[in-house]
């Protein structure tokens, strides 16, 4: 079997096994995330403020930049996708002026390439699949009105603060998705990425949907 | 908290929750999959060859040479302790002459990675997060002689071809690593590299182990 026909199939073994109803809107995007995990927990833990979808699809439809919170979010992100949608997608933890302002201001390099997005992108889509820390950050400048992103895609896991952080994202008010409970990471963070641009590329592969 | 407080914190918590006795060896390795997914199933279902562990450690000791199957993987392996254990790590399968050998071969890029692997390492650790195919060309280059990988650690997740490739290799006799079942992915492989690199560095905290 090639890829192609591997990825099909194993899109129709989780549409069979799948035993909730999922609206057709956000079942790209569950199914994807099972499909990168073999996890259908995922099916009843998923969150989508009420327009995200419909935010995410539009902004992408007109270019948007997804920032990420760390490079293998980023590394696991389609770039062929990405292009053919003219968007791109940005990590800035690894910036040498982020390490600079952690160690100045004694924060996490999280919180730091936080406030760098903030300050480089008007427009963009906060990608957060590893540090709760990077999504209490969002929400506290969302909350003083000095970042605005489009969409929060919220999926950090872990045993720590996680669960608050992403219930704090869901109660600001800001469009976004979101994996409740301990799950999430990197690999689910970059799989919602795709499924959006997926859902978004003129593609004829139906299972897709 | 510091993300070190964070880290040990949730170490604890694991500790407390994991309802399985595990064996001292195989507890740090478990317990890191288990961070790095919030999914106690592992505690379950991971094999380990009767000498994995040993043959890792001392083959990280005299400086071992890690070749995952996606970038993501790689990209989730921690770069210090590998450069402090002097080991290092490399991924093929974006490699201009893979893709090459792909298209004129009409085989997968996987594949044909785990070829240039087995050309350019004769000491290596196996890490397979993504691509059942390239768990199943690994026993097929080992069963014909034509490759000896010190350890495979093969995590793949999916739906087909996975569970099979993954009994392949532990019915094949060699040393290994193996999430059973569908689940697994590229960050359970790195977190399985880093648990294995963080045994063997100089390293006083004992909630690691």
């Amino acid at each position: 079997m090639n890829p192609n026909d591997i990825e099909k199939h194993s899109f129709e073994i989780i549409e069979q096994e799948l035993e909730i109803e999922l609206p057709s809107d956000i079942k790209p995007i569950v199914k994807r995330v099972i499909h990168t995990t073999a996890d259908f927990s995922y099916a009843e833990n998923m969150y989508f403020s009420p327009d995200a979808i419909k935010t995410a699809l539009g902004e992408i439809k007109s270019g948007v930049t997804f920032v990420t919170d760390t490079n293998m979010a980023l590394s696991g992100i389609n770039k062929k996708a990405l292009k053919e949608l003219n968007c791109n997608a940005v990590c800035y933890v690894s910036d040498e002026d982020v390490a600079v302002m952690a160690k100045k201001e004694n924060i996490t390099r999280a919180v730091c390439a936080v406030k760098k997005a903030a300050m480089n992108n008007k427009r963009c889509i906060m990608v957060v699949g590893n540090a709760p820390t990077a999504l209490i950050q969002i929400e506290k400048m969302y909350r003083e009105n000095e970042f605005k992103p489009l969409l929060v895609i919220g999926v950090p896991v872990g045993f720590v603060n996680v669960v608050d952080s992403k219930e704090a994202i869901i109660d600001s008010g800001m469009e976004c998705i979101i994996a409740r409970g301990r799950k999430g990471g990197s690999n689910v963070a970059a799989s919602i990425v795709n499924a959006l641009l997926y859902m978004c590329q003129d593609d004829n592969r139906e299972w897709r949907r």
